[in-house]
C-alpha cells in the first residue's frame, strides 16, 4: 500500500555518521532514506543575556534547509532577508526537545547551539533532524566533560523523534514525501529512550481525526523511536 | 489545589462578544477570564497568487499580542521589525485550524484573514484566539452569503480549542498564566463540534510525559471544548 | 452641513475608561464617538542610552491600528516587517507632546513608554490618542509616586488635542472619516489646560489656506480642548 | 542677540543654482547660508500601482542626510536597513507641499520623483530642500512640455518654505542650527506665492506658546517667504 | 616551509563528486583538501524581470556557509537578516565567472541558478566553489538538451579558479586556512581551459606587491588551473 | 577611437577640492572628468568592538550614490532596506585599500570612517573614491596630530585607484560611462606612490582576456596612477 512499499510499521534504513565534519564539538550526518539532515554541536563559553547569572547553561538549536534539498528549489533565507514561519517552528521545536533532555543546572554557564542543516529532504526532516541532533549533543557533551568545562554528565536521556500519519485511511510510520504530502494526518513525536513523551504534535491536514487514530498513531511512534534509540547506541558505541 | 479555586476539570467563565468592532465583516471579543482577544474576520475578493486559478477560497490568520497585555510589557513587533517565532507558530495554528473547518472549494476565488488581537493576557492566548475566531468566521461567511459571493454555505463544523497541562502532578484545564508559568506539561488542543482532533500539541516543559498522563489531559480537553462549542453556539443564536 | 448633523463646533460625544486592562500602570481607553484607542502607560525603572546619566526621565508613545480597525483592512505592520511613515508620525507627534507635559527632571532616570493601539478608526486617532494618554499618563505618574519611585508629581499641565479642518468651505471641529477624507484643510492642534499651544500641525489637502482661516480654525480648537479638559479632569475624580 | 548678528526677520544669504548635476531633469542646489541641499527631480512615465487608471499624475519626494553633513558623524540610514522617524517626517512633507502646488489630472499618467539630499547642514534642511525642490519641479515640468509629455503648464503656484521659532525670548525667521538647538519653539511654514498656506508645524520644544506667539511667528514666515519666492523668480529668469 | 608540507606550486588533493543529491539537474560535491562544496545547479523556466524579451537566458549563483563551517561558529545569515558583505562579494564572482563561460544567447529564456554551500571550510571556498559550479553547470545544462530546453550546447569554455598568494615572502598555489590566514596577499584567478582569464582579484592583506610578485602568482595560477580542469574532466567523464 | 577623443592613455582633468564641506575633518571633493565623488573622513575616539583591546586604530569606508547621480533614477538604498551587493563590494575595496595605506598600531584606539558618496556618476565612481577617500584621509590625521590623538603620521604612502580596459580591443585607461558599459574587460587597479599593488581587480565583462592584455592594462594603470598621485600632491599643498 505505501509506494516505497515498506509495511505500516516499518521505518527507513536510519545512518548515523559522526564526526562528519571537523571542527564542530558534534558532527552527526543523520539520514532517514533520501532524508539528510547534518547536525552540528557548537560549544561556546558565557550563555545569552537572559540566561546571566542563573548559573545555568543553555541549549538551542537552528534549522535550516538548502535551497535545493526539495524537489524544486525555494529561495535562500538569507536572501529574503528573514526566516519562514515553518523554519521557526522547527528551530524551536528541536531546541525544546534537546533542552528537555538536558540537565541545565549542571552544565555551568555555557551553551550549545546546534545547527541542523538539510542536505536533502524527502519527508521527516524534523524528526531526523532531533534524533541527529541528540547524538551530536552527546558528543559535545563528552567533549566539554573532557575539557573540564563540566564534571559530571547532564544528560536525563536520549531523545529521538519520528512523523506518523494516516495515510489512506491506514496509520504509518516515517512517513516520506511523497506519503507525506498525501496524508490525511501528520503526527511529529518525541519522545525519550525511557519510553516518555517530550512532544507531539498532530495535525488534521485534510480530514479529523479521532482518539483512536490518535493512539494507533502514538503507538506506531512508540516502536519507531524504539528502533531509532537503538540506531543512537550503535552510533555511539 | 489551583491558584484560583478551580476544580481540575473547570474552565474560567467565557465570553463571546459579537460585532465588538464596526468594520470587520466578523468581529468578536472572547475572553476567558482574563484573557481578551478580539478576532476580526476581513473579507476579501480574490486568494493570494498560489491559489489563483484553482477556484477555491482561502483562510489565513495573524496574531498579535498589544505590547501591554502582559505583566511587563514587550517590544512592539512592528517597531522591532520582525513577527516573533511564537507569534509565527500561532498564527499559523489558528490559520490550519480554521481551514480545516471550511470547505474551501465551496468559498470561490475569495479570501478571509482573522486578525486575532490579544487585548490582555493571562494564559491560553491562542486557544481563546481559535474559539473566538471561528465565530467570527461564520459571521464573515454568513456575509458572504447575503452578498451573494458563496451560494452555501462552506462550514463543515465549528471548531473550538482548550489548554489543558499538567499542574503540581494533577491533570488540569484551561490553564491560566499562573498555572502555565509552572506547568510540567502543557498541551493545546483544537477540536471539532463532532468530537474530532484537528490539532493536538503537547509540550514537555520541566518533565516528559506517559500515555496516560497523555491520554488523561485529551479526556479534559474533550469535556471542555464540548463546553466551548455551547458557548459558540450561544453566541450565534 | 456635516454628515453627522452635528454643528461646526460641536464635538464627537468623548468617554474616558480609566483601567480598561489590568496589567499598565496607567490604561484608559478613549472614544471619540466611532474612534477607539486604547492607551496604555507602562512604567520602567532605567532610562535609553541617550539619555543615561543625566539624571532625568524619559516619555515615549508607540501607536498602532488594528488591521481591521478600518473600513478595509491594511497590512500589519510586524508582518510587513516595518512601520509606515504615518505611523512614524503620529508616535513622534504623541511622545513630543507628553513630553511637553512633564518636567522629565522630576522624574528620575525612569522610563514612561505609552502605547497607543488603534481598535477602531472614524477619523481622529491621534488626537484621541494625545487626550487618552495623557489621562494614562497621570495614572501611571500617581503608580510611580505611590511606589516611592518619585517624590512630587512632575506634572506641569495636562495636555489634550483636536483636530479641525475646513469642511465645504467651513471651519468645523474634530473631523470624523468621512469629513476628514473630504476636506480642503486638515489641522490637529495639541493644547494645555493652560490655553497655551503645544504643537499645530496643519496641512492643505486641496486648497491653501489663509490666514483668517488658520485662525478660525484654531478658535475652534480651542474651545474644543477646553471641553475635552473637562473630559479629562471628570474622568480623574 | 543672534549669534549670527541677524535681526530677528533677516534670512540667511540664499544661493539657488540650476542645473547642478547633468543627469536630472531638474538639477538645484539650495543654499540657506552654511545649509546646502542638492534636490533632484526625475521624471518617469507611468504612476505608482495606487494611482494606475485615474489619468492623473504623482509627485513624490524622497530625503536624504548625507552621514557627515553635521557637526559629529550619524549612522548612514542604508546601512542601518531603515529610514528614521525624521526622516520619513520630512519626506512626507516635501512629497505633500509639492502635490499642492501642481494639477495632478494635467500632468498625464506620469511621476516626478524629487531627491532632496543634505550636503551640510545647518539648521532649516527641510525648509531649503522644500524652497529648491519647487525650482527643480519647474525644470522638471518644462522639461517634459519640451518633449511632449503635457500640454499644459500644470504648476499652480510656486511654494517656499521658512522655520520660525521662539529664541530667547523672541520671534526670530531662518533659524540656524545654533539657535535651532536652544529654541523654545521650532515652527516650520510652507506658503505659496500667492500668501497662502499649504502647511503649518509648530512644535514647542521647551515652552508652550500663545496665540500672539502663533502669529508673531506667523507674520515673519510670510515676509520670509516673500524673499524666497523672489529668489525662486530670479532663479528662474 | 607550508604548513601542509607542500610545494609552492602544489594544491591540495581535489575530489568531485557528481550527483551527490538527488534533487538538482546538477549536484556536485567538491573538495580541494578539508574544503567542501555543495554546488545545486537549479533549471527553471523564465528569466529574472530585467532579462525578460531579450531571448536569453540567465544564470546566477548564491553562496553560503553553514553556521560551523569554521572553526568558529559564525552566525546564521537567514537568522541575522541579512547576507554579508563577504557572501555578496563571492557570489556575484561566482555568478560572473559562469555567466561569462556560457553564450546566453544559445539558452533560450531560461534560468540556471547555481546554489555553493560550504559545508566545510579550510580556504579556498570561493575557488572550489567556481571549480565545483561549473561541473553542475555542465550537468544542468545537458539535463537541459535531453530534455528538449535548448538545441546546441551553449558551454563556450570550462572555467576553474585557483587562490594564490605570498605567504612568507614566497609565491604559493592553493592556499589553505593557516596560510590564508597569514599571508600577505591573496589573489583569487578565474580562468579558462583555453588559457585565459575570466577574472582577476589580488588584495594585498599585510604589504603591497610588486609586478613581479603579481606574475609569479599569475604564472602558479595558470598552471594550477590546468590541472583543475583535468579535474574537471575526469569527473565528466 | 575613444568616445570623448582621448588617446588610450590619456586620463580626464582631475579636481581635488578640499575642505568642501565644513564638518568633517576631511572633506574632499573629486572630479574625474564628469565623475564626482565627494569623500568626507570622520574622525572619532574609540574602535569597534573587534578591534577593542589591541591597542590598533580603524579605519573603514562606506560608499553611496545618490539616486538620480546616473542617466535613470535608481531607488534609494535606505528606502529600500539594504545596501545592494555592488555597494557592499565597492566600500569593501575602498575600506581595505585605506587600511593598506596606514600603520594601525600608531593610530591608537581611534577610528576614521570615510564616506565616498557620489554626486555625480560617469565611470570609475570607485577609484576616484579611493583617489580621493586619501587626501580626505590625510587631512583627517593631520586634525589628529594638531589635537593630539596621535604623535606620529602613520601614513605609509599614498594610495590612488584608475580603472583601465580593453574597449573596442585597445588598452584604454580611465574608462568614462560610454566606454564602461562596451569594454570587454573592466580592471580596476589601486596602486601606492611608490610604485606597489595594493589591489587588482580585473573582470572579463564579454570575452576572457590573455596575460599579455592583463600586462598592458596594469601598465596603463601605472603610468595614469603616478599622475594622480601628483594631483593628490598638488592638492595637499
Amino acid at each position: 500500500m505505501r509506494p516505497s512499499g515498506r509495511t505500516s510499521q516499518q521505518i527507513r534504513p536510519v545512518t548515523i555518521t559522526r564526526n562528519y565534519t571537523c571542527h564542530a564539538e558534534g558532527s552527526v550526518l543523520i539520514e532517514f532514506g533520501d532524508t539528510k539532515v547534518l547536525c552540528n554541536a557548537s560549544v561556546t563559553a558565557g550563555v545569552p543575556r537572559f540566561m546571566k547569572g542563573k548559573g545555568q547553561g543553555w541549549i538551542t538549536a537552528e534549522y535550516g534547509m538548502l535551497p535545493r534539498a526539495t524537489h524544486t528549489r525555494s529561495d535562500r533565507e538569507a536572501a529574503r532577508g528573514k526566516q519562514g514561519g515553518r523554519t521557526m517552528e522547527i528551530q524551536r521545536l528541536i531546541g525544546r526537545s534537546l533542552r528537555a533532555a538536558v540537565d541545565l543546572s549542571a552544565m555551568g554557564e555555557n551553551t550549545i547551539v546546534v545547527d541542523c542543516d538539510v542536505i536533502q529532504a524527502d519527508g521527516g526532516t524534523r524528526t531526523a533532524a532531533i534524533t541527529g541532533a541528540c547524538v551530536a549533543l552527546v558528543d559535545a557533551l563528552n567533549h566539554m566533560r573532557k575539557n573540564g568545562m563540566i564534571k559530571v554528565n547532564p544528560l536525563k536521556f536520549m531523545v529521538a523523534a519520528i512523523s506518523v500519519g494516516i495515510y489512506k485511511g491506514e496509520p504509518v510510520a516515517d512517513l516520506d514525501y511523497p506519503e507525506d504530502s498525501a496524508a490525511d494526518t501528520d503526527m511529529n513525536v518525541v519522545m525519550t529512550d525511557t519510553g516518555k513523551i517530550i512532544e507531539i504534535q498532530g495535525t488534521a491536514e485534510e480530514e479529523p481525526f479521532s482518539f483512536e487514530e490518535m493512539n494507533a498513531m502514538v503507538e506506531l511512534a512508540k516502536h519507531a523511536i524504539r528502533e531509532l534509540n537503538d540506531h543512537q547506541q550503535d552510533a555511539l558505541n
